[in-house]
């Protein structure tokens, strides 16, 4: 695991006992990403598959859509005064003919904070940049229009509850480092089934995420249509986002959704389960792929 | 409270039984931060105290220390194409005579990351941008030669570790939103006899400390060196940043902290706690500012 976990030295204070040791801390450190040379974000990450990151990124933000389009990912030497390789700075290159997008500074604020746009118009932003929109019949939020859209043909997927139920009992058992350190988040990949397909544990939940967008773009995987993307804690906005650049048609998270995150679902089609904690869950976009009992969710208020 | 939180509809699943009806969220929106009607950075936050989170945001980016040099702060009307003033942009201007950091694309990174360099060199970037030196005897950390540094004078602080113990239930509760959404993050500030001075609530729990530091520069109270910063969750390298740059001396996590904020810390002099759960708690950092009994912490191995 080698720069996941660092040790530094801790005063430890019990009921007013006190002692001296080493503890174990979850490694954070800053990723450059840069675009042909140019530097294009900055994230703070747990180092590893820093590659994965990069690629998974560039997925995000509708750069990358397949493994044909990335000509290759190298760390930069040079990075520091003394031309130092920190391993904390990485350079994407595109295969010839991918379009490099124009780095300017709206731009880059756009990248590098998920929402470059303002409340509607950022979610009309992903709904058109997303190649493969999710579904042909998007549930509709309250008060909200859905949304006509062309989608591609993906066989529709359904999942049990008592499948989702079993999701968060396997991150936890999957997730290596945290039990170690108590300060990392992690992202796991199922099937439909509740088959644990990948995981990564990072600092930063959406960098849990784009590993394993990365990783699945490098292995020809994407669009990620018949899978469910399980985060450690709350479902933001810009991790609903993600998963539908990335094609996944279900996101569950162990806590709450913002506001924002169910608005884009609702728009895109995506399936958003939140408080999923053993056989509870709320539903809050998407049912139609949650098998649920016919005429079972009857109004209650 | 307003657009602190919405309403929408879920489906909720408890042990198969299925209902359905109206739920509370977390409100999630951009926000546009612009320095003299210059794009500067975006963030996604709970909306509520915006111009305390811009001001709060250019006091961790170094470019505002006081109240005088602040002009104003605005909404931007005409932010989208119809006119309309969504309320997620602001303009901050500065007085006459502060200067205005040059926007470039390498500091817009720079701005919308918190941390624009690699590993050492961004926390000399922090170190000498501080107007506040936390201290003049900071606690080296393992293999980290303590640096020189020239402090204004400012009175010691102490506090006893039974005073730490009693904020993580003095700031849960005086959370009001994280009850009914259980979507945010809280930071708070107390003095150090445990007083609580502050507390915000955000999707964002940067964007809360921003919201804390912001208030207390339009209250002409920086630096904010009598007191400590409480954070609901982990310790990252931007909170331990956030907090150098407001002259804060102590900041406590109830979970762990990274090994950047404690690198941090350990240079700079912030008093780093992490874990703090009841009498339970784990110093990282400037243990000088601990009343720990004289002799008590000794190396157990």
């Amino acid at each position: 695991m080698g720069r996941v976990t660092e040790r530094r030295r801790v005063i430890r204070i019990r009921d007013g006992a006190v002692s001296t040791g080493p503890d174990t801390l979850v490694a954070e450190e800053p990723l450059e990403i840069r675009l042909g040379g140019k530097p294009l974000a900055i994230t703070m990450r747990t180092p590893g598959d820093d590659f994965a990151l990069a690629a998974g990124f560039l997925v995000s933000e509708g750069v990358l859509a397949s493994a044909d389009e990335l000509a290759n990912i190298v760390y930069c030497a040079g990075a520091t005064a003394d031309g130092e390789n920190t391993y904390n700075v990485v350079d994407v290159r595109l295969a010839d003919g991918v379009p490099v997008p124009e780095i300017t500074l709206e731009r880059n604020v756009y990248t590098t904070s998920s929402c470059g746009l303002c409340g509607k118009a950022s979610l009309d932003a992903v709904r058109t940049t997303t190649r493969w929109p999710l579904a042909s019949s998007p549930a509709a939020a309250d008060g909200i229009d859905p949304i006509p859209i062309d989608p591609i043909p993906i066989a529709p997927i359904r999942i049990d509850p008592e499948t989702l139920a079993a999701l968060p009992d396997r991150l936890r058992a999957a997730q290596r480092v945290f039990e170690r350190t108590g300060g990392l988040h992690a992202a796991a990949l199922f099937t439909t089934d509740g088959e644990l397909l990948d995981i990564r544990e990072d600092v930063g939940r959406h960098n849990a995420v784009d590993k394993i967008v990365g990783r699945a773009l490098q292995q020809g995987q994407l669009p990620l249509s018949s899978c469910v993307l399980m985060v450690s804690g709350r479902a933001s906005f810009e991790l609903a986002q993600k998963a539908v650049m990335a094609g996944i048609p279900v996101l569950a998270a162990v806590s709450a959704p913002s506001s924002l995150a169910v608005d884009l679902a609702a728009e895109t089609g995506l399936t958003l389960v939140g408080f999923l904690r053993g056989s509870s869950m709320n539903v809050y976009a998407g049912e139609h792929r949650i098998a649920l009992p016919a005429g079972a969710a009857t109004p209650t208020d």
